[in-house]
């Protein structure tokens, strides 16, 4: 049988693992599939770096360009990264009419409605399940295993840096420059760790499950997003008296004509099956109506678990190619006429429980003056704790509340802010807890 | 766009979900897919029961073979259950031609290899995603989004109804009888409970995912399989002071020429996730040498999560049809030519770490005895606790061994159990500790 021609553009990390897979694993991939993958070329600039792989000759070359100019090639494998050259090099792949296998979740939340819509025009198939969560298949199971679901909400952990540090903080009590560090030195981190621990990768990654979710255009933008770098072992500890872990979380939910897309420190009960996720492990549950609560957990990121995703759509493209069936799944999982613009309701809108950590000085009616501006904004509390030593004049003060607008909380915690008798700047975890009624 | 037309034989529970979700969600369906789904029949002797649906005239039938002489139905949804008229159904359906969706593992696990090859021979497609695991896609993860995994091996809570008087025991500490009359009462029991607590619906669902993910034949009745009932509140107790849980676990491992394949009561870490999988839920970790761990967990049963992995199934067939791609991933996620069949190592065969609970009249010497055994059958003890009253004469002594050969494990219980220093027969309990080095 004829091969199905691959051209794999970018060979870092994962673009090194999609190679091996290709190679090492080709007889078992072929003993699935009934289809031979040929991987024609493979295309880096650095032609220094021992990546334990031989290539035969001709295959290894340095302009991604040979791959788009090459009429032979079936299916472009994008590993670059990053929005410039990956985008133009994509772009060039499907206007050549090939289908298109990306990770690139930076490039697919700024412009990926551009690049959908290119690809629908030309009527090739375009997949990405990498590019979100490494290993979990989340694309594929809200693609096609949940299709009669109305989905009610996700939440996940989606960035296996800031639950690394994160699950250092609590499990040795370091602060969070300490666990960055660790997880730098241990390869779960970036030199530059920005776009990992403020979160962006992960509204990211949001943004582009929240469309497939909701049959709506890619929002990146209105993503509300907040890192965490803010958090202390302090604020480990009191959600550990309460019952709650802290996990950087992407939340989507289903609002009727908005949808809330948010990533931030979340505290959940400890019995949340997400509380136990720890390490660099990625972790969703997906609420749909008929299904409740279906849960994923894995590598997400890595050389080969990512490449593992990689190849599942690369065998998909190329059984789409061999049945002349491209187009089979929607790109989005959803017609392209039902994709709809769906605005994401500001954060000021939520509704969810708070804790609130006020460092403050300790003398006679402090808790009353606190109580009494959260009382004035409609804000009710659940419970308060004062524990720990007294440090720069101030004691730390732990409230957590019942179920409130954030509007309110943010012009409530404003006006705290300002009192004298308050020290530093308020600090706020939104809280995820089911258990919880109001 | 003309319809795909379907058929759908046997509307007890999950027909019902599955009716339900194609009438109630037909343009969220049709939104994903493009492609209208008409259900032109439902098939089912019992016209009393109010299922809370309203058929259109003509549909509501009794007579499910006019579903398989209707020439435009594409699609056959068998939710008959048993290995009986739903077997003749099943190949009557592939005989003429129509594509086929079951969720019966019974019938897959005893007869899935005649009805495997009667469809590929006909070239048409049969979609099980139902059969294992309820709203898990464990098949589709399988056949698809692990294709370039080596399995090494998988790990799976795959009976609620186990799960749930486990759960329960190990929370109330009740004994078996009542957790399970507790079962039986919230619906989680049937009244004949056999099949559930024996093991055997665990072991028809491992029979069908070992052969999906070793790429062999199934092989049912060499899966060796042990059942709960013998699980007591003292055992639970113990497994706790040493740090594990106790859950009826499928397990299968790739052993190069054989598999492993059992279900059995299997002490785990409580730091492993499926430890924290409680009452009626599923879940598996699949073991590939890409992805290393992935975990699912969900609603293994009930109405609507079970329809949800039915419908799944059904888009994937109706999309196939649509393109003319019937066939695109094979049934078995194998080339047929590829199956093989593959031997089941027997249980005497395999090696782990165990947990016994002698009862012991508490008299000097009778560790001596026991451990001399242990000790001619090569097994080694890594510790030993001697806990709780004395009942009948006897004091519960219990001991952890290293790896052991089952074979020798057998043997020196069966000494050990006619030793007259020891009461009842010795209860043993396999272990699955990858914490644990030897």
């Amino acid at each position: 049988m004829q091969a199905v021609q691959l051209g794999l553009m970018g060979c870092g990390t994962v673009g090194t693992g999609v190679a091996k897979l290709l190679l090492q694993q080709r007889q078992l991939i072929e003993s699935h599939t009934g289809i031979p993958l040929e991987l024609k070329y493979v295309a880096d600039l650095d032609h220094t770096t021992d990546r334990g792989i031989t290539f035969a000759p001709g295959v290894f070359i340095r302009d991604a360009h040979q791959i788009i100019n090459d009429p032979q090639v079936d299916i472009v494998i994008e590993m670059i990264g990053g929005t410039t050259i990956a985008k133009e090099l994509i772009l060039a792949a499907i206007a050549k009419g090939k289908q298109v296998v990306t990770a690139n979740k930076a490039l697919l939340a700024t412009s990926g409605n551009e690049i959908f819509q290119a690809a629908t025009a030309a009527g090739v198939d375009l997949a990405f399940e990498a590019s979100v969560g490494g290993c979990m298949p989340i694309i594929k199971s809200l693609r096609e295993a949940l299709v009669g679901n109305e989905i009610q909400a996700m939440v996940g952990i989606l960035n296996g840096t800031c639950n690394y540090i994160l699950t250092r903080i609590t499990e040795e009590g370091l602060p969070f420059a300490e666990a960055l560090a660790q997880a730098q030195e241990n390869g779960f981190a970036e030199a530059d760790p920005t776009l990992d621990v403020e979160g962006m990768d992960a509204a990211h990654k949001l943004a582009i499950i929240t469309a497939l979710a909701y049959g709506m255009h890619i929002n990146y933008k209105d993503v509300y997003t907040e890192g965490i770098s803010a958090i202390t072992p302090l604020d480990i500890q009191f959600a550990n008296d309460f019952g709650y872990r802290i996990k950087l979380l992407a939340i989507c939910k289903n609002r009727g004509q908005a949808v809330e897309a948010r990533v931030h420190p979340t505290m959940i009960p400890m019995d949340n099956i997400l509380s136990n996720v720890n390490g660099s492990l990625n972790a969703v549950t997906i609420s749909g109506h008929a299904v409740q609560d279906l849960f994923l957990s894995g590598r997400g990121a890595g050389m080969m678990p990512t490449a593992s995703a990689v190849l599942s759509d690369v065998v998909d493209l190329a059984r789409n190619l061999r049945q002349r069936a491209v187009g089979r799944v929607p790109l989005l999982g959803w017609q392209p006429d039902k994709v709809q613009t769906k605005p994401v309701m500001p954060v000021t809108e939520i509704v969810t429980h708070y804790y609130f950590r006020f460092a403050v000085q300790d003398r006679p009616g402090v808790l009353a003056a606190i109580a009494g501006v959260l009382g004035d904004n409609g804000i009710s509390i659940k419970s308060v704790q004062q524990k720990g030593r007294k440090t720069d004049g101030h004691v730390p003060i732990v409230m957590l509340t019942h179920r409130a607008k954030e509007a309110n909380v943010q012009k409530a915690l404003d006006v705290i802010g300002r009192l004298d008798v308050v020290g530093a700047k308020p600090m706020v975890i939104r809280i995820e807890d089911e258990n919880q009624e109001s």
